[in-house]
């Protein structure tokens, strides 16, 4: 895929452009399981760090059959399997002000980057079930560190029920964050939630809503707090434009004073056929703590993205 | 491609491959724009730092139609895209002695690697028109950094005038360069030159000569200069052998002294067929600084290049 | 290729997969010679450091015809190619413990990573010839940098005869690293081995053996010692299952003491059909220091192998 546009980042504009190309690999064995493999050129690149698809924590490697869809590499959780994000704006995703802040999986949470992931899904008629977990070792489990083998861990099991023009998925993610001093494990910061959503599908017309009720112990007890997050969205397609929009707040509960975030945003797409479309959108955050509101912080861009 | 042989630097003999891979996509919309998008493995590698083209500072993105042609991501600026390099010779590029110093576009210059570029080119009967541009922010305008936000802009212009066996391009180009100390921009370099070039080909024999007048202005004064740069190229094909042969001055007319480069390079190419020339060449500089010559250079290299 | 399974690296488990791509090129001349190149996505990627396909210190590039073979990039040195290693064990290679500690090419031996390597190989009936050499320049040969000009080289030259179920090989590999201190190469330290092997392949079993024996010289004469090697191999293959073993041990005759490496590995591999198998491993280290044992190691794995 490519694309090229101008992005506004609060402040000035700039030229934003990407060109990118992922390679699926798949085949099937005598016993009918099918298997592939995926990842982009990029997911190499010297951007990546030490994340790659050839160590794998990019890309992703699955084998399928009536035992259900086994992943691993970087994944999604099975909170973001089962239940997803608000709808995407914009050229460029506008900070992905969209995304659900998932706790486990494809890089995400406190565990973060490093931790290989693996993902297990299985449907049965109208019901999925996921589940997924990093290895809780570091540095991807090829070679032992003994100052750091007390590795983080995380995992998340999930439910999704989706039948005609409705769906709903509710979830449950664990995180465990290790910090070794002098070769012994001293602290464990953790952190836990549960992820609800639903989404309506009308012929032309969608819609969105999650809901995140979690906390987060640290260690010590300081910045201990509960939290919740909420968001909606919807889409509607008229002809060949596609209009998108979400909304979604994340409430920090800290003990003197509570941390909130209010995410907007707006977006349009115009299919110019043959892979290519024009796309525009507009993102903006609102900070406030305790009662100042500071730091706003809003994104544009408009250009065209182009699918190969 | 990819190419194999010997490389003589100026001391001794050395070992030179290179095996590489480009991917080039393209589609087109429902109402005949083209669209695609370039770039090589390569391009997303460990040295190519942090351009790469899935973060537009690498390979080209494009849309063309009636209203012409655009491209970001790391196009040649509009003064070579008029006007070129003279003709290459060696395996190698043996130090690239062949091209013209161009201030924007494709990383080139005192703006440098980290600016996006856009390139707009039309064509309308024997008249080709090319503008260019970097953003004027640092870091690809994705994230906005308060400290470096004035960030440095560079532009060119071009026009090229093609007809039967002659070419004739003209071109300005514009590069300023503001340095940031502690928030504030307290400094601008700002350098502008004017690149005129002109070829003729006569079946087999081609000939191309470039002339480029400009002028660098340092912040505080210090280094500020006038320069000059003159070249000449010719390229004769006898069979399946080609050889090509260029020079090259630059003249910096520094306050006391003139530093002077002078660059020479003879080359040949012997196509075996199906993709494979055997390819050797010599280049050669001499650095004059004042009325004293130092710090010759001389490469040589010899091996085999395939296209696949 | 790509694979999926878990991993014991001597004290837990943890996830291990990876996916890949190697592109391979080919063409032929007018006059009948092929030529080629290939490397892998990851060969250009973060972990390959400043290795590149790109540059020709990873993949291979090669031209072949009635005159032999020659390859250029990272291909094995000469003694590699003509004897190989032991038997491959498990899904990750466990550490590769099977493997023969080869002086040259690919990245190996004190000469190290940095030297693009050059592999001559020709075939005459039941003889196989191979040279290979490094080109002596640190930094891939390309730009001089006078204060390492001095640079480290390394070559091989091998015999290898094959006749029906029966191949052995016999190879020469001679290494010298060169340090520079202050612009003055001043210490030289020398190393060279004879490798001899023998592989027998009856139907569906196999059996190979190495040996090897050297001396390294450092300059000044610390650590100076002689060192042999050797190592049996063995690999069965019953309908869809194929089980391998190894054994190789490394002795190095320090003055006071001998240093000794023990490594063993027992594996198999299940094929599922369609490019697929279940493979799993067993490696383990023994160390032996004079009269004291130290430093165990044992690595385990475990998952699916795909090839596409």
């Amino acid at each position: 895929d490519a694309r090229m546009g101008v992005l506004y980042d609060g402040d000035d504009w700039g030229f934003t452009s990407r060109a990118r190309l992922q390679f699926n690999m798949s085949g099937e064995t005598d016993g009918g399981l099918t298997f592939g493999a995926s990842f982009r050129v990029n997911d190499e690149g010297a951007q990546s760090g030490a994340r790659q698809a050839s160590t794998g924590t990019r890309g992703t490697v699955f084998i399928a059959g009536d035992f259900g869809r086994l992943a691993m590499g970087a994944p999604a959780g099975a909170a973001e399997a089962a239940v997803g994000d608000l709808y995407e704006v914009g050229l460029t995703g506008l900070a992905f002000y969209n995304e659900v802040d998932y706790l486990t999986g494809d890089g995400a949470g406190i565990n973060g980057a490093w931790n290989p992931t693996v993902l297990y899904s299985y449907t049965f008629g109208d019901f999925s079930f996921y589940a997924s977990a990093s290895d809780g070792n570091n540095a991807g489990g090829r070679v032992e560190n003994p100052a750091t083998d007390e590795g983080s861990q995380d995992y998340s099991v999930a439910v999704a029920w989706a039948s005609g023009d409705f769906k709903v998925g509710v979830a449950y993610e664990s995180s465990e964050v290790t910090t070794v001093a002098g070769g012994v494990a001293t602290t464990a910061d953790t952190q836990d939630q549960w992820v609800l959503g639903g989404e309506a599908t009308f012929g032309d017309f969608g819609l969105k809503a999650i809901y995140v009720n979690g906390a987060r112990n640290v260690a010590g007890g300081v910045n201990t707090y509960d939290y919740e997050e909420y968001g909606l969205s919807g889409s509607a397609t008229f002809d060949l434009v596609t209009v998108t929009a979400f909304a979604r707040e994340t409430r920090q509960e800290f003990p003197v004073n509570t941390l909130s975030n209010r995410y907007y945003g707006i977006g349009a797409r115009y299919d110019l056929g043959g892979g290519a479309s024009l796309v525009g959108g507009i993102g903006h955050r609102d900070v406030e703590y305790g009662s100042a509101l500071n730091a706003p912080d809003t994104y544009g861009d408009f250009g065209i993205a182009f699918r190969f």
